[in-house]
């Protein structure tokens, strides 16, 4: 039993993000006036990039939304008409110079499901070769880590990105 | 070195969600006219909450978001002036009813830092005594899971909820 849509107030719709009021129903008959949804009619890819020797790529990332550096795994959006696969291995190349083969989908997630209908594509994939730079737009270095140094990252609260803790989580712990 | 904003258009503010658009100028010099921003005055909470068997708790949620039901752990909004710890035991009673001791911070990240400043407070704590009933008005069901169940449901792509597969993630595969 699904909640459900009554009507709906446009605040804003762009192809970047789109925000909505809408009256909703819950199951037990309660009604909810104002439910916000913030709509993305784009789906996003996170993707695990690892080389021979085991180590997963990094990127640091200046962030304008929470002000601060990161480091984070390559993502972005799925452009329109594009296959994510397609937008993992552009992706990569754009945000660290590397090509990358056999690009594998491995998750599908809801990064805030209690507002946000974003859905990130999670793949993982192995480095070819280093074909260009990055781009310095918002990429400002990269980076191989180990395993041992991601667990150290993660358990000091240093991945603070959702969407790079989901990708490597899975991939260096969960055998995805 | 991180972006910084020259200017702001107020699209919307509400005590739920905001959304601006921002002119934003890069380290190298470039401008951005329009770098959206989803912005959440509040932080959010999700809990892992463990028994003597060291099963998890999870609940099943009809998300009216991404129309489906999920199986997640607890997890809210904190309230104002609240602290932190707090909505997570008050999350934990309202969604589960059971009462909480020992709860502990053990990761703060951002779910979609390319967009939105939400900040996720991941707690754990240990299940005390069943004081009551769930809220049944997004709550459809309780259960408790065994790590192999978790797993599975993981290997599987079973959780979709963000929140929930960082906080289970960190507990049961990284230790935190």
């Amino acid at each position: 039993m699904i909640p459900k849509r009554l009507s709906r107030e446009i605040i804003y719709e762009s192809d970047w993000v789109s925000l909505y009021a809408d009256k909703v129903e819950y199951p037990n008959g309660y009604i909810l006036d104002r439910h916000h949804l913030v709509h993305f009619d784009y789906k996003s890819v996170a993707v695990v990039v690892k080389n021979e020797k085991d180590e997963v790529l990094l990127i640091k990332s200046n962030r304008y939304v929470t002000q601060s550096e990161e480091w984070e795994i390559p993502a972005g959006r799925v452009d329109n008409d594009e296959p994510s696969i397609k937008a993992a291995t552009r992706e990569v190349l754009e945000e660290t110079g590397y090509t990358i083969t056999d690009p594998q989908l491995i998750y599908k997630y809801n990064p805030s499901n209690g507002i946000s209908d974003q859905v990130v594509a999670v793949y993982k994939a192995n480095a070819l070769k280093k074909e260009g730079q990055f781009d310095t737009l918002e990429v400002m270095d990269i980076k191989w880590v180990s395993k041992e140094t991601v667990t150290k990252m993660i358990t000091q609260n240093e991945i603070r990105c959702g969407l790079s803790l989901t990708g490597l989580m899975l991939v260096l712990f969960c055998g995805l």
